[in-house]
């Protein structure tokens, strides 16, 4: 393993790489002792299916950190196509509090109680096995321990170069 | 955080959510002492901008693992949306030795030596500053030292439902 050299790369070039590495809209919920709450997030990606993880990158700035971590549980819930609007209130456009954000979408519960989102291509309930703190961020690390998954499969809402697509499972 | 309970998550529904998070279709190259590879990649998000970080989660059981772990370099290359040959290439289809797979692409150098494929919608060249290990996975932080990107940009090639997609920048 090298050591890390100083590096010439500008935080501004590298925001912008990172806007053209398309991503899934993922609402991250969570719901426990430390209160409901979500947020939008495109930072998720598969780790291993055995057992079944997944990973989510959170700015350990965000108010909503602590109380997840306290929860120890949470949801992904990956957005279809047409829910811009619910990528966008979870983002906190509208500033809207956590209560009005849960009142304006439909949801459920499945084993941990985060809210699972209704309609999406598929929602993730998680128990948080790891977290690894990363400089900014908290790599979280989540054992998939329920699933619910859109049939037929829903088109996937995506981000790329900082707007939304649609993409079609056909 | 909560104790992880056993997961009555089968394997294959997991992966069928997972085949479901849409993502960019990245190609991760490193050259070194171990020698040089590459190999096709969708588990890659961004981390932080505070030293600029990516990760990348790796099979473990990869041929490649140990060479890129020796190396402690990488280049991460997100691929256009015209590049499905490569991306195809990469993953192994047709079986062609690591030589032959760089003979079919046109490459570069930037800071640490790995390949940085050309006309990619961006490449990120990455000096290994952590790898942290979980269950049948690595995965590897890499500082970004060195950018390339597509002037003006690039359709990105996308993952979804088994399926690649392009989208546009615009």
């Amino acid at each position: 393993m090298s050591t890390p050299s100083n590096s010439n790369v500008e935080k501004s070039g590298f925001r912008e790489a990172m806007c053209r590495l398309s991503s899934a809209v993922c609402v991250v919920t969570s719901d426990g002792p430390a209160g409901r709450l979500g947020f939008t997030a495109s930072a998720v990606c598969s780790v291993s299916d055995d057992p079944p993880t997944l990973l989510v990158c959170m700015n350990r700035m965000s108010q909503q950190h602590v109380p997840l971590r306290e929860n120890g549980v949470f949801s992904v819930n990956i957005l279809n196509g047409e829910q811009v609007d619910v990528s966008a209130l979870f983002a906190g456009v509208g500033g809207l509090s956590t209560a009005e954000r849960f009142e304006r979408v439909a949801w459920a519960t499945l084993v941990t109680g985060s809210p699972v989102i209704s309609d999406c291509v598929a929602s993730c309930d998680c128990e948080i096995s790891h977290i690894h703190e990363f400089s900014t961020h908290s790599v979280i690390f989540g054992n998939v321990v329920a699933l619910r998954l859109s049939e037929p499969c829903l088109p996937s809402l995506s981000y790329f170069a900082r707007k939304y697509h649609s993409l079609e499972a056909h």
